[in-house]
């Protein structure tokens, strides 16, 4: 024992919580990297997901040393038998890429365990749509003090976005002059297509509830209500071209307008037409809500939830997704005094990513950050010991890291659309 | 009580089944007429539903003579309660306006206890869309002979389409040289205008079922597939001008086919744009569908229902529906040897209707015919002891007693557009 312990002085174990395309994701990416992080858990509800992951990453050979994923059945909602699991698999990081609804009994678990914690979407309420801003205020922020008196690193949103654009931001507002930073647009345009008639390209249930309520954005140092597909805009991107996006409510709004000296934050997210007029009708019929309804026959249902039965499961788009996403940031503010706007941003290929790791380029994007942020917390630069948002930690290894790993960064301003590095 | 019966020789008592819009109408019209149809009852599951019926009819002051609508708590599926039901209250016509998985078991009590029987809609099998033609075929038609054993006059589809529409052809037909006639084209157009986001004018899974399943029309003298919204007519019609109607299943077609020598008859449903919208939009994402599906947390959900769970209540419509319907049928053939072309309509007015009987035009086009249906069978002229189709008895005294209880008919041909009355 003494002598494994020695080999890796620096790996640390992980347990990754869910088992969807993202979590596939998460999986590949860490086996890829087992030389840092050492053993590889998964864990969700339903045991036939996690061993269909683990034999996907037997198949595709992702271990970069000989090892197997090994797979667990728990409850995520239920802390007990998460802090049993993680004291039973002596893992000191934990991915939870499971639904939102799971995260606060997750961290609970994570901060009675001491180990660390990572996330990439805020959690939510199953009854509750679109809280009162900053959203981090009414659940993760509130286990600040915690964590920080148990030396827990808790990393929220380290995803795509939020995550990478919360890094964005963070570099882009250093590359400006101090408190010249007017403008932070974080565009989402998703270019590819499932050739299914109609389908979301993670968890229905939570990607409609994203759309569903107050479109919350930080405008003149204070928050603005708009509703979905009431602001618009049009924009000339790199490789994807013009795209329409649409102003809408999204995590890493709720964390930049705290943590930046920024008056104007704003999120947007590319629509097709067809997506606008599926989501307006079920919307309007009040197929999305998440309040139950009583049929005829007197049974008690979530309309939601039945859209979510029909749709096609998000992972099953994987094989026949075409096209590319571009995600980034654009930040207006000074150098030197003079006016500048950069876009900072990736492209990532559909078709890619399912060769690579078995999911498209969503539940990719999605998937590959928690694995830098853990890589970094193995390695000691990001392992604050306290939670934070991505942000508040240094953008530059992370930016790095994911060049090499699957997720490169570019960046255009007047000097023309080149790679991003850092030197450090 | 001699004296009683003696006073009302062809008095028959009423037993209204079901408690929705169109029953509505005809309790109201049954208590307007009840110096011919004598005691009035209604019963349905929902015994508040009966109440307020009755309710609507005392306030409205409907009833000719003084009397008071009996109301009962009843399930239709349950063929002893019914007979126990029509033994206990004497009544001699049951006119079925309940939903339409209900008409065998109605059916069935009226053929034991010997009583006529009147409905406006064929029978479904909840678990069934779109059965084999003739519809009529896989359920009604297979008790006719036990009517005519038992001596009970049963009046299938005597609503407004099926019905009146039926009574149309067949004055078309008679007008026409005999096996001149070549097309019969039934339109139903309702011009009207709810004012909701999405509404269905009767019971949404009764309405979506129509659409749904296999569009079977007769033409070339067979039964011809077709798919909802495939085929298109446009035409120019009284009062509501030019309208786009779509090739639809329904009922008519199924024994009109079967009783009259034609070799096309074609039934046609005016839709508007956005209707087609939110239709596609729903069946294509599998949420009209009438089969079971499991939602992530394991509840069996028949998506059809939530959809009509979360649909405005049609009987909700009425205080604001505007406009007018206009149906009819355009039979094509010789007169004389002379090409002709006749259209034999009806118009009704959405406000016109609520005023009379708290119902939109819908609902009162569907119950006015089956109470006229009735009154023929109290003064013997359509007391036919045996299962028949409308199109099967006299249409005269039928369409003269609608031109004065609430539905006129007219006639538009190359002599112009005019009332249609009979010298009997």
């Amino acid at each position: 024992m003494n002598t494994n312990q020695q080999a890796k002085p620096n790996k640390k174990d992980v347990l990754i919580i869910g088992a969807g395309g993202v979590a596939q994701v998460v999986a590949h990416k860490c086996a890829m990297h087992n030389d840092v992080l050492g053993e590889i858990h998964i864990a969700s509800r339903t045991q036939d997901k996690c061993d269909a992951i683990a034999q996907s990453v037997k198949d595709k050979g992702s271990f970069k040393q000989a090892a197997i994923l090994h797979t667990h059945q728990v409850d995520a909602m239920d802390s007990p038998a998460l802090i049993q699991l993680i004291q039973n698999t002596g893992v000191q990081i934990v991915i939870n890429v499971g639904s939102s609804f799971i995260n606060m009994t997750v961290l609970e678990a994570c901060i009675e365990t001491g180990v660390a914690y990572i996330d990439t979407a805020i959690h939510e309420d199953p009854r509750k749509i679109c809280e009162t801003p900053p959203w981090y205020n009414n659940y993760e922020w509130q286990r600040k003090q915690r964590c920080a008196d148990n030396n827990v690193t808790a990393i929220l949103g380290a995803g795509f976005d939020p995550g990478m654009v919360n890094a964005y931001a963070r570099l882009g507002y250093d590359m400006m002059d101090k408190g010249s930073v007017t403008d932070i647009d974080i565009i989402d345009i998703n270019a590819g297509s499932h050739g299914k008639y109609f389908a979301t390209n993670f968890d229905p249930e939570i990607n409609f509830r994203e759309f569903t309520g107050t479109v919350y954005s930080w405008q003149d140092s204070k928050w603005q209500s708009n509703k979905m597909f009431e602001v618009k805009r049009t924009d000339d991107l790199p490789v994807v071209g013009v795209q329409n996006s649409y102003l809408s409510g999204h995590d890493e709004v709720h964390s930049l307008s705290a943590n930046l000296d920024v008056p104007n934050i704003r999120f947007w997210m590319g629509f097709g037409e067809h997506y606008i007029n599926v989501f307006t009708v079920l919307q309007s019929l009040g197929l999305l809500s998440e309040q139950p309804v009583m049929t005829a026959e007197g049974q008690e249902v979530i309309p939601l939830k039945v859209v979510k039965a029909v749709l096609p499961d998000p992972s099953s788009l994987a094989p026949n997704y075409t096209g590319k996403t571009c995600i980034g940031d654009k930040v207006k503010g000074t150098i030197n005094g003079v006016h500048t706007e950069v876009f900072i941003y990736n492209i990532s290929d559909h078709e890619d990513a399912y060769n690579e790791v078995g999911s498209q380029g969503i539940s990719y994007t999605a998937g590959v950050p928690p694995v830098a942020a853990a890589m970094l917390i193995a390695t000691g630069e990001w392992d604050a010991g306290k939670m934070v948002n991505i942000e508040e930690l240094d953008a530059k290894p992370f930016i790095n890291l994911l060049n090499k790993i699957g997720l490169p960064t570019r960046i255009k301003d007047s000097e023309g659309d080149r790679a991003l590095a850092f030197d450090i």
